[in-house]
C-alpha cells in the first residue's frame, strides 16, 4: 500500500513515462469514467473492477494528484476496531495533543467490524478528506487497504498485527525488551516457576514478548517449561482462564508475566478465588500500564507501554507525509520500561514436607 | 447561552422588531466592522467589546443567521477538559457510534485548561464548522461562552457542574436514585455504619448522590452521622485519602458508598493497606460502572451511570438541534441501575468484648 507521494513519484520516476486513462480503460476493459471512479476513490464500483484498474494503475505507475480538498477541513483520523478499552483513550489523548496545538481535529472512528458493513467508515473517511489516517486495527481486508489506497492518504499503522509493511510507516514499543525486563525481574525476586500468558500467537507484539521472556529465562539458566506458556486475547477474561488453568497445574507458578494489564487483573481474579494473596502467594506482572494499573489494588507491576506518545508520533509523522516529506524509516520503536509497583514480591518460601 | 434557532427567533418574536448591525455599534461605541466580527465569531476582538456587543444583540434580539459552512464536513465536536479518563472513551463511543452512522465524524478535544490559552479550542471549533458540540466540561469561562455563542453552533452539555441551563439542553444521569440504591443495597445486607465519599460538594451531581444516601439512611430510621461524610474530587487519590481517614476513625465505618468508581479503587487500596479484606472486613459500592469495575479484584459492586448512552442520546439532540428541530425539554436524567459483584457483604460480626 504505497502512501507517500514519494513513493508513488519514485514509480513513476522507474517507468519514465505516462499513461492516460483511456489506454487503462482499455487495458481493463472498463469504461473511462470506471476508472475515474477508482481514482477518485468511489465506493460504486465493483470490488473486482477496483483491483484490476487498481493494477494496472499500479503497474503503469499512473502519476495520481493529491486529492486535498479546496478547503481543507484541518481533520486527522483515528480509526479503532472498537472503542471498548481504556487503551484506545490513552492513544486519542497523545493524538490529540499534537493534533490540538496544530489546529487540527482529531476524528476518531470505529471499524464496527461485526456490525455494520466495513466501508462505511471509508465512506465516511472519503467525504472528510482527511489530512492523514492513523490505523489502531488488527487487520485490514484487501478491499478496505485498496479503497485507502484509492483516497491516497497518508496512513500510519500504530502497533502492526504481523511484521511490518515497508510501504506503510508503523509505531510499535519494543515488545521484545518489555518481555525480558518483566521476566529478568521476577527471576531477580526468586521466581523459578515463572508463567506467561501471551496474546496471539499470530501477532508480531505477542512473539515478542514471549521471545523475550525466554531470552531472560536462557540467560538466567533456567528451564522453558512449555506448561508454563499460555495464549490469550489481551482481555480480562483470557487472563482470568488461563490463569485459573495454570494455578491447577500439580506444580503451579508463583509467578505470571502477562500480555496485557486487562489479562493481569483477570488473572489477579483467578488468584483471589482461590485464596492466593498478591503478592505474597503469587507475583503477578501486566504489560501496558494503563492508568487502572495504578489504581488497582494492590497497584500492578507492569511493562510500561507509551501509548500516549505512539499516538502523539504518529500524528507528527502523518504531518511530515502530509507536507510531502520522507520519513527516515518506515518503522519506529519506541521504549517499553519496568514500572514497579506491588503486585510483584519474592516467592513463598516452599512449604516444608 | 441561547443556543436554538428557534430560542432567537423567540426572542426577536418578543421584540416584534428588527435592529441593524449599524444601530448596535453606535449604541456599543464600536465600529460596523467590530460587530459583524462578534457576529461572525472571530478572534480578534477584544473580550470587554465581545461581551458587550453581545448583550446589546442579545437585548435587541438581532436576528442571526445560522453559520452552517456551504460544504458540511459532517462533524460534531466533544470536548472534555482532559482526556485523562476511562470514563471519556465511553462517552467517545456512545456518541461515535451514532455519528458514525449518520455519515459523520466525531472529533474529539480537550481544553487543556492548564497547558495553553483557552481560546486555542474554540479557534479550531470554528474553522472546522462544527454541525455541533457535546461538552463534557466542568465550567466555561464567560468568555467562552460568549464566544461559542457567537459562533452559533447548537451545543449539549453533558452532566452539567450546577444546574441545568433551562438555555442550553443538557443530559444528566439519575443522581440521587442512585444514591439511594447503593445506600439501600447497604443497609439491607445489614450495614449502620456506612460512609459516603462523595464528589465536590459544589458539583449538582455529588448533592444528588449525597440527598439520596442521607434520604435512604432516613428512610432506614438510620442516623446520619456528619463524621461519615466526606468529600473527594472523584479521582483515586481523593478516594484514598479520604477513607484513610474513615477508617482511623474510633468507631469506623463497615461500608463506603463512594462517588466514582476510581474513589471506590482508592478507597479499596486504603483498606488492602490496613489488612482488611473486601468484602469481608468492609464493604464499597463504587459510582459510574466504568469497564474497569468488573476487573477489578473483587468485582466491584457500583452504579451503572449509562455514560454511553448519555454520549448517544446527546449526539441524536445535536443532529435535531442541527436541523432546526425543538428539543422538548432542556433536561434529561438517564436511568442509573446498581450492579451488584462481589466488593459487598454483610458487615463483620462485632468483635466480642
Amino acid at each position: 500500500m504505497p502512501v507517500t507521494a514519494e513513493v508513488r513519484s519514485a514509480l513513476t520516476n522507474q517507468t519514465g513515462r505516462h499513461v492516460t486513462i483511456t489506454a487503462i480503460a482499455r487495458e481493463a476493459g472498463v469504461s473511462v469514467s470506471t476508472v475515474s471512479k477508482v481514482l477518485n476513490g468511489r465506493a460504486d464500483v465493483a470490488e473486482g473492477t477496483r483491483s484490476r484498474v487498481e493494477e494496472l494503475l499500479a503497474k503503469h505507475a499512473y502519476p495520481r494528484a493529491r486529492r486535498r480538498g479546496s478547503d481543507p477541513a484541518g481533520l486527522i483520523d483515528i480509526v479503532f476496531d472498537e472503542l471498548d478499552s481504556p487503551w484506545a483513550v490513552e492513544i486519542i489523548r497523545g493524538a490529540e495533543e499534537v493534533a490540538h496545538a496544530a489546529g487540527t481535529g482529531t476524528v476518531v472512528s470505529a471499524i464496527h467490524a461485526r456490525s455494520e458493513p466495513a466501508r462505511q467508515w471509508l465512506d465516511n473517511l472519503e467525504r472528510r478528506r482527511s489530512e492523514g489516517v492513523v490505523l489502531v486495527v488488527d487487520e485490514l481486508t484487501a478491499a478496505q487497504r485498496a479503497r485507502l489506497q484509492a483516497l491516497d492518504v497518508p496512513c500510519i499503522v500504530i502497533d502492526p498485527r504481523g511484521e511490518p509493511d515497508p510501504q506503510v510507516p508503523s509505531i510499535g514499543a519494543a515488545n521484545w525488551a518489555g518481555g525480558q525486563a518483566a521476566t529478568r525481574h521476577l527471576i531477580e525476586l526468586g521466581h523459578r516457576r515463572i508463567a506467561i500468558i501471551s496474546g496471539p500467537a499470530g501477532m508480531l507484539c505477542s512473539r515478542a514478548r514471549l521471545d523475550g521472556y525466554r531470552g531472560a529465562l536462557e540467560g538466567a539458566g533456567l528451564p522453558a517449561d512449555p506448561a508454563l506458556v499460555r495464549h490469550g486475547d489481551f482481555h480480562h477474561e483470557s487472563g482470568y482462564l488461563q490463569a485459573a488453568r495454570l494455578l491447577e497445574l500439580p506444580d503451579p507458578p508463583t509467578a505470571i508475566f502477562a500480555g496485557s494489564d486487562q489479562q493481569a487483573f483477570g488473572a489477579c481474579e483467578a488468584a483471589r478465588e482461590r485464596g492466593l494473596r498478591i503478592p505474597q502467594d503469587l507475583s503477578i506482572v501486566g504489560f501496558d500500564d494503563l492508568p487502572v494499573a495504578r489504581w488497582f489494588s494492590p497497584p500492578l507491576t507492569t511493562v510500561r507501554q507509551p501509548l500516549a506518545e505512539m499516538g502523539s508520533l504518529a500524528t507528527r509523522l502523518l504531518f511530515r507525509l502530509s507536507r510531502g516529506e520522507t520519513l527516515e524509516t518506515h518503522h519506529v520503536e519506541l521504549a517499553t520500561e519496568l514500572v514497579i509497583r506491588e503486585s510483584t514480591a519474592p516467592p513463598p518460601a516452599p512449604a516444608r514436607p
